[in-house]
């Protein structure tokens, strides 16, 4: 007989385009269950829990829930808040006020850590507790997991801006240089390739923070592309790090800040505007250009992928499911690829994926570490959706000249 | 009895997600007339003319042209090239030698000068010829015409790009920045608030290069806000300008770059940058965020108005039938409001377009000089599109504190 009682439901962390995808899938399956009495939304995330500033999503409809899913970003806000002994005590005290048995929180590694350390502290007072993490985030970093949900839209919109700013550059000539998030993993600067058709087709050149960045070297692909193509698209990875590890755009900062989960913060558009100088005064070439994609790439609500909607709206179902089921008192969901491409919702311990980091994969990475490789492709072409625009050239032939 | 003999079409200036539509909407309707015996494209705008680079699109399919007109930027690629007089004789010696005599622009302000220079010419040499202008700009900032192809796709993006983020802080609190282009015109950062429901909704706060840009007055402003909501999402034109009518942003620069149209050069992300330093150090705000959304806003193809792309395809045809009919001998296609929302395509002489920008009236702007009003909602609206994504916040009760 499983645990009766009240259920909680939080989000941490970034956001992404399909998180609320999550919320309704869980709190619609939640509904389905009558162990399960009460659903309760926590405000921005466990903050909202020690504040007990809880919605009441009991007798939300499931039409108003649709609605939400297709709204991008934490409808139940989120928190950098990351819950120390201290802090998860307060969390307990509220959990019991409250008779809360189910906890669901949708976040990345430090939110799944978040969960662990939540339920081991429940494990340590024997309380009658079960507490799921569901997956989510844009960087697509979370270990054993296939990918993430929220990966696929954000890749979709860095794919669909590089397949802008490439017709662009064609047009009109010059260097491009876009900066793309991700602090430790590469992934979403490598999503950058996904909208390319043609050998000639933009982003030319692609570093990644699991390659070391060498200026000199950085320089020599710069010139290599536009002596040969007369243009030069290059996408580029907010994290890129040095051969000592420390990360170029800290590198430029007087003063270094970090948020709460130690994170060096990496905003604004030093980077790009640092190497466009580099290129501009090494290269003598006058029409450089450098934009920050900045929040865009993971709020944007005008192009989401119709399968990562799909997957974020399964990952939600599924920690409930296992949440109902017995042999289940804890767990991450995980996203499993089957075949060509099937994704399965599976079930991993807490401490296999909290404040764990996954790289790219060697496989992933071209030779010389500037660009990515068919493999990738594979990889990630399905998760972007399947409504992705193309690309089509004007194809005629040229006048013979007089 | 009209002239007979062949056609040329180029594009100028920059990109637009839908500058093909015109494109492909002008050889559609050139290809039923039978006094158009060829149909050429320059590649590369008025360099192509001098260079003889063109595209014979005589046989194009229109299942092609479909294709193409889907797809953003210049599919006949784009020059900044400005024709002087030696300039236009270049270009009169290839018209007369491959016998071109209706010729097509799809560009800006600049082009259409362009347009108008070369059209001078021809009158002046006694040479049977036709010119027109197809208008083309995300600025918006063509006078007369009510409001421009290539705004509406922009103005979309920009504001479905605030209305994540405005989700974004609203789930994380903060102060975010969003740079948006519009050196001179304050349309497309105005175009920010078109994704907003309610009043709490960003961006709060809204600076033109309408209206003379004053730190304390926006430190004010902020402050204001955000010790109202704890947040505050302000969206920032490129092009503002101080009391004495000089660039914000250009201030900031020791070397001053500018185009090859004497435009100074504001790429990168300097302004924003300054403007989150300044908000940190003044207000001791923690979390202040800035984005330039750069080339993103001119070229991304994953959120097109539909409305965009229908109205310049039929800005594309109505050149050609201009140009068709005997009394028509050059002019600038105007798009023009009729009723609530009903576009008419007529024409104006080229001189009255030319060179000539058009700026926000004051009543879409507030008293303030901080935010825009209703009546520019009520314009820019139909602009966007009829699938223009909408904000769902969750509706639930709060829960009762124990």
């Amino acid at each position: 007989m499983n645990i009766k009682g009240n259920a909680i439901i939080a989000q941490g962390g970034g956001p992404t385009a399909v998180i609320n995808q999550s919320l309704a899938g869980a709190v619609i399956e939640m509904k389905k269950h009558k162990e399960i009495t009460a659903i309760y939304g926590a405000l921005h995330g466990v903050r909202g829990i020690i504040e007990e500033n809880f919605l009441d999503l009991t007798n939300a409809t499931q039409e108003h829930l649709e609605e939400v899913a297709q709204t991008p970003c934490a409808a139940l806000l989120s928190t950098r808040d990351k819950p120390d002994q201290e802090y998860c005590e307060k969390i307990f005290q509220v959990f019991k006020k409250y008779n809360i048995r189910y906890f669901f929180y949708i976040g990345g590694n430090d939110s799944s850590d978040t969960v662990r350390l939540v339920n081991e502290y429940a494990q340590k007072e024997d309380y009658e507790f079960k507490a799921f993490h569901i997956p989510k985030t844009i960087d697509n970093d979370l270990v054993i997991n296939d990918h993430t949900p929220g990966f696929g839209s954000a890749a979709r919109f860095v794919a669909q801006a590089f397949m802008g700013v490439n017709l662009e550059t064609k047009a009109l000539d010059g260097i491009y240089i876009g900066i793309v998030m991700g602090r430790h993993a590469g992934f979403l600067t490598a999503a950058s390739a996904l909208g390319r058709r043609k050998e000639e087709d933009g982003p030319h050149l692609i570093y990644l923070p699991e390659r070391s960045f060498n200026i000199d070297n950085f320089l020599q692909d710069v010139k290599s592309v536009y002596n040969k193509l007369g243009r030069c698209v290059i996408a580029v990875s907010e994290g890129i790090i040095d051969e000592d590890g420390a990360p170029i755009a800290a590198k430029l900062k007087t003063n270094v800040s970090r948020d709460s989960h130690g994170n060096i913060e990496l905003a604004g558009g030093e980077l790009g505007d640092m190497l466009t100088k580099i290129i501009k005064e090494n290269l003598n070439i006058k029409r450089v250009r450098a934009d920050t994609f900045g929040y865009l790439q993971r709020s944007f609500p005008g192009s989401i992928s119709d399968t990562d909607q799909n997957e974020a709206r399964l990952a939600g179902m599924a920690a409930v499911q296992f949440a109902l089921m017995e042999e289940y008192q804890s767990g991450s969901v995980i996203l499993d690829r089957v075949g060509e491409y099937e994704i399965h919702y599976t079930l991993t311990q807490l401490e296999n994926i909290a404040a764990k980091t996954k790289h790219m994969p060697d496989e992933f990475i071209n030779q010389e570490g500037n660009h990515i490789t068919n493999a990738f492709i594979k990889y990630a072409e399905p998760l972007i959706g399947t409504d992705f625009k193309k690309i089509v050239s004007l194809n005629a032939p040229m006048v013979n000249k007089i």
